[in-house]
């Protein structure tokens, strides 16, 4: 099961509500009694390990805001087209995440003096790698919780890794084993998918995944809203794995580009939300909106991202174009949604918290 | 409708889940088309205002994560008991709230020279007033968005006031109208609902209730939960509407009180989380928690608050009993949930997100 965020009808959130959190599995979801659910850790430790999850419950816990990204996000723009899941935008989400340092609990197992690298392996039978150093760095978490809730089912229930600042293939969900290792994982997940495939002269370049890429969203207008003339909120969210959020700049229609303000306070592994009030006439035109983000390392977004043939990473800049009208209709009734155009009209008939979550 | 937060259901979160957000409402609900939703601002301004919500969805916004009380949260512990609604201690929350600066909105209609306070009127007949001090001093938002979704009916849709740090009786719901005078409000919800009445030996003394006292709840163990000796998670969230948290102090079975480790960054209208994993046994007994919080600006608890006549306030130290046992019962089967003492154990049979809200 798979499904994009949309990201029109996030209003204002920092995190994202659950019920609206991108899917992606690559497996049927497993379903296992949490009671006997346990975490093994094996391989070049000192102690083998098969903690049950009151274990983990046990343990010092961390909490910590991340946005988590499909590295396929964008590839049905990606020119030529290629195979895989055709994700538009809407592969990105943020949630609070609960849990334990995935240092802590190899702490608590002991490394081997040739211990150097993990594989992480989720109960849908899903793997994946990740050195020593790239755990420290990232800060990776074992999460039980996400947004103050346990886990739910299609999102790792009970354990998950969250690798933050990484693109989501490292976050493995269902987390049932580490087996630590004295080299980088090989495996199906780590260099036959997820990898970049550059075509190079000498033939094909590999490289994983990791980092997701700087990218800024526009999360509004929608594209093809009916948008009144005059004052015209343009906003959206902005993250890197690589540094923190620089800036946000965003251009109407092929003009120079403008700075727009961020909201909130900056973040390592979280997006931030960016705004820029623009004042747009005459009516009955068609406006085109960009924006891009450039971040502390100096990253920044193009027109076009290079081609690769798993089609991952593709942050080209996004455009979004929309119509200014003088008469954006105004809906009376109260059977059906008023016209809000600068926002996902149907929310105003009732939000997801009113009604059953589509999970 | 009235309804508490199950705090103890709460899993690391900084933000509580829109479905287990804490609800106090005076008034029946108030139905309206979001469409026709007028927000009026008039009295000592240069420009009465009639503001559709198209117009605030178009000015500069703001996020803010803001922790709600409610002045008579922990009103059913006060001793001798009063009356009014009988809340334990679920009635806080936390929540992101997306909306306006209140100070951009009176900007917006030019104050008259002699402002000096605002009435706050509600779609149910709810009226409250902060003065204008008070509105700069709290950063007061106009908020149309809660978690990432539009405001829910039972929070205000489609709008409303939130006062970071006050109790939550001046965050008004299904607000309609903004009225600027040139004097503190004098009406029923502000002198005669939400005092302080202390007797002493003049007579009655009141004084409203502004902000939430500094305080520290537990939420996990539950109350008369069964825990398994070994490391004991202790674990709560503390607040102050004067200062920021200091510190957090635990006391186990009246030992001394060790500090505790607060969890994720300072801030200034928001809770933190904190823990202390304690070592706890032998078995068979009956343990005995509790904590208390300090703020920057030196505030505390006590083991008791000043009996005041209509219960608000009582921020007096909570204690938590619960049993040291060496067979926490652990269930096996999938149609019931496991035994997971420290938490709210049905959680693990399906979290909010994967059932209909119970809104």
């Amino acid at each position: 099961m798979n499904r994009e965020t949309p990201l029109a009808e996030l209003v204002g959130g920092m995190a994202m509500p659950t019920a609206h959190f991108y899917i992606r599995n690559h497996f049927p979801t497993p379903a296992r009694d949490p009671a006997r659910w346990r975490l093994r850790v094996g391989g070049l430790v000192r102690r083998q390990l098969s903690l049950p999850l009151q274990e983990l419950l046990r343990m010092p816990s961390e909490v910590r805001t991340v946005t988590l990204e499909c590295a396929g996000n964008g590839r049905a723009l990606m020119q030529p087209r290629v195979g895989g899941e055709q994700w538009g935008l809407g592969a990105v989400s943020t949630a609070e995440w609960a849990g334990v340092p995935l240092l802590a609990v190899l702490h608590r197992a002991g490394l081997d003096s040739a211990a150097q690298a993990m594989i992480f392996k989720g109960a849908d039978g899903f793997e994946r790698g990740l050195t020593l150093a790239e755990a420290r760095e990232s800060e990776a978490l074992v999460v039980y919780a996400m947004n103050g809730e346990l886990l739910p089912r299609q999102h790792g229930r009970p354990l998950r890794l969250i690798v933050g600042g990484w693109y989501a293939v490292a976050s493995v969900k269902w987390l049932t084993e580490i087996e630590v290792t004295d080299r980088p994982f090989s495996g199906h997940f780590q260099t036959e998918k997820y990898v970049y495939q550059w075509e190079r002269k000498g033939g094909l370049v590999s490289e994983p995944v990791r980092y997701q890429r700087v990218r800024a969203l526009i999360s509004e207008p929608a594209p093809d809203a009916l948008v009144a003339p005059g004052e015209v909120p343009l906003r959206g969210y902005a993250w890197s794995g690589e540094a923190l959020i620089k800036r946000v700049e965003v251009s109407v229609d092929s003009g120079c580009w403008q700075p727009a303000r961020l909201l909130g306070g900056p973040d390592r592994y979280r997006w931030r939300r960016w705004e820029l009030i623009a004042r747009l006439g005459p009516p009955s035109r068609r406006v085109r909106v960009r924006a891009r983000a450039i971040d502390e390392a100096g990253n920044t977004q193009g027109d076009q991202v290079e081609w690769n043939r798993l089609g991952y990473g593709n942050n080209a800049i996004q455009e979004v174009a929309f119509r200014i009208t003088p008469s954006v209709p105004m809906h009376t009734g109260h059977s059906r949604p008023p016209a809000l155009p600068a926002l996902g009209a149907r929310l105003w008939e009732g939000s997801p918290s009113d009604t059953p979550a589509s999970l």
